[in-house]
């Protein structure tokens, strides 16, 4: 269930700012672009070798990224793990007494099923479980 | 440069609580645990795939990691990339207008070489280059 990290999600305020630092000077290649109005971002996937840096920026305002931009600053802002069974794994973590947000996985980047683990469940981290496409 | 997640640093208050957690709970394997006497943490690794988990506690309550929770709270901390050229990486990152802490690597875990970048230089992300112990 956590046998791989999938990728890092990072907040940032502005998406081609931070394409000047993670693939113009770190070297990261862009992968796929993509609104998700649902979470109210548009996000980039940067190529680390077979995980993500996952950029997010605010499109929504009101939105959750854009709340902890507000509250915390740009920064790290999740971490996922790839899973290629989400509703077992969503089973084992109620199971464990975890939380998470929302009873169902919802559609994700790149047509991927995620759901995220309550931040109070895992000491504070918000924990993200996302099955790619060819895996449903 | 940036071609390999080597590990998510989480800042925990307690490394057995969080162990209850990440190992006993998510099923993560403890890898290796150890004392980081200059970076006033123990420090705990858990395997994911290729990469890990690096469960951080403070030890000193001066240190960065014990200002960090006393700031921000549990949570994660920073994200490090695994590199085999951690000198020439960072020539490369201060050529393109980064800045790292201190000019040097220091020793890290598992007798690696490691560096930070400073969050200032990186949007607000406290990045690392680690270049484990077989790769120098």
């Amino acid at each position: 269930m956590f046998g791989e990290i999938d990728h890092i999600g990072i907040a940032v305020e502005d998406i081609d700012g931070s394409l000047a630092l993670y693939r113009d000077k770190l070297g990261m290649r862009e992968e796929h672009r993509e609104l998700l109005d649902e979470q109210g971002v548009e996000a980039v996937l940067l190529e680390v070798g077979d995980a993500h840096v996952e950029l997010i920026a605010p499109i929504d305002p009101d939105g959750g990224v854009a709340r902890f931009i507000a509250k915390r600053g740009p920064g790290i802002h999740h971490v996922a793990y790839r899973t290629r069974d989400i509703d077992g794994d969503i089973q084992k973590l109620v199971a464990a007494g975890l939380r998470t947000i929302g009873d169902e996985p919802h559609p994700g980047i790149r047509d991927s099923l995620a759901i995220f683990v309550h931040p109070k469940s895992t000491g504070g981290v918000l924990t993200e479980l996302v099955q790619p496409a060819e895996d449903h």
